[in-house]
């Protein structure tokens, strides 16, 4: 008989749910939802369970693979804390979907997720290792070392947003200074913009252009797309972000030797304005005896989903 | 029948070689030799076989374990290059001493050789993963990773030494600024003392005497020294690299999650003006949620030896 894979994707801004047959890499089903206005815990539970049922159509899951927004402790199965949502705290989201839909249920934190599913599904195939990095609202990873998932003593591998790159650079929320989300995340670059555009008004013309056909704020995707199209502040801004993410991709490759690094995430669609000064950043960076294959993502904005089904795979 | 293991130690101004009865973790002969002047790779080899002959007085080994001071091809059993001995370059070590030994014989470099031998022997045992780190002439470092050793793709794994931590910083050989080796290795922080010393007169007077009372020379053990008597050169110029190296824990720490850290090396000897900055910035780095331990090491000096000692053992 069929078996039936869940996939769940806790997201910070929208929340997805995908089935599929075991062996398939055609989804069966796939539904998302925005998580709304003032979200917390229950009512993404709530929102989650509803996209399940519909995307099931009454089959009954053999296994469910959940990817969340957040640290996870995997050992327990329980959310660590959400940084955008409120009540999830210790949440013990394991078991409450095992008992909700009667099947095996296996959670881990989006960046393991989404390598996970790159390994198995998109640009890691056939790897024995590989570190993947989402460039996005933050920065974060996940690690496959020796053919399977390295989450580390506390389920916190990967975490590259907060490695420190420049230590007199730009102070991170953190309270350090200079970490690579500080340097390289969509929002932070966007702050970073809207500020030089202040002090520059003869400057930064497309990014004004584009952020007065929009919603006026210029954000990640804004500067992503005025740096795509050749603006001197957004391409400014970018290039720093990207010059500090690959230093630190470099420090990685010299210091665990994957056989590759997987970039996904809003900011890594900005094209050679992001990819140029990482790759050059890289090769200055890594050893002449350190070789690593640098690419983007083949599953996408899916990545986290296709990790939920291996993580489910695991259960069968 | 009682197994012998043979362990090989090629250091950059010595050779050691120990045996020991299969289980044990006492020696039965240990026998030491500098590597003389203007070595090379055949000359090398001459003093090591002598060394083992006499350490293993007639027995004929089960097998060999051989921690080598250079970059080596795990996979092929070859020696990439001697940083500091000539005649190294591909040189097929492991095919060379299995027909002189008659046994199988295993070869790594010295940073992953002394991982395991502190996994195995030392400040590692039980624990499912470290990174050791190896202050001295140069940074180096190894990993165990789910509780065996994790070499990556190009045997290059755990070259911390030249991992960026200042963009902004000094210059180091290898053509980048501020990489770890460059502010923490003993030769590059005695050159930057000497250099302060030249500019500041009234200040490194305990450095100045012990420079004096010894060979004339300031290298990383006078340094480590003066600083343990509080010179205030020797201090500030090991907080900068302690601090420095410290920093790169805590990414490592962020990055890989592994149980525990530890440190040996003739650096780490110099006490609290080592260490407090070092654990200071580690603090300051690493994210509340990953935990670490970072612990000097066992085996002292014979981290790589007793290193030696566990790749036989994989092959008995």
């Amino acid at each position: 008989m069929e078996k039936m894979i869940l996939a769940l994707d806790f997201g910070g801004t929208k929340h997805t749910v995908g089935s599929l047959v075991e062996g398939s890499t055609r989804w069966r089903s796939v539904k998302t939802a925005p998580s709304g206005e003032n979200p917390n815990a229950d009512r993404d539970i709530e929102i989650m369970l509803g996209l399940a049922r519909s995307a099931l159509e009454g089959a009954q899951p053999s296994a469910v693979g959940v990817s969340f927004g957040g640290p996870v402790d995997f050992g327990s199965g329980t959310v660590r804390l959400s940084h955008h949502v409120e009540g999830w705290e210790g949440y013990p989201l394991r078991s409450l979907l095992s008992r909700e839909f009667n099947a095996g249920v296996i959670i881990d934190n989006d960046a393991n997720a989404a390598a996970l599913g790159e390994w198995r599904f998109g640009a890691g195939r056939g790897s024995e290792s590989l570190f993947y990095v989402t460039v996005s609202t933050g920065v974060g990873g996940g690690w496959i070392i020796d053919g399977k998932p390295w989450r580390g003593r506390d389920s916190m591998a990967g975490e590259i947003g907060h490695t420190v790159v420049d230590p007199r650079g730009p102070e991170c929320l953190c309270g350090k200074r200079g970490c690579v989300e500080r340097l390289a995340s969509g929002p932070y670059m966007a702050a970073d913009a809207r500020k030089m555009l202040e002090h520059h008004p003869a400057q930064g013309k497309i990014l004004r252009r584009l952020a007065r056909q929009g919603s006026g704020i210029i954000d990640g995707k804004t500067l992503a797309e005025a740096a795509n199209l050749g603006d001197d502040i957004a391409v400014q801004i970018l290039a720093r972000g990207s010059r500090s993410l690959g230093m630190e991709l470099g420090n990685v490759a010299n210091l665990m030797n994957p056989e590759r690094i997987i970039l996904g995430g809003g900011i890594t669609k900005s094209g050679p304005p992001f990819w140029e000064p990482l790759l050059q950043a890289v090769e200055q960076t890594r050893l002449n005896e350190v070789a690593v294959q640098i690419l983007p993502a083949a599953t996408g904005d899916e990545a986290p989903l296709w990790g939920a089904v291996a993580l489910a795979e695991a259960l069968l």
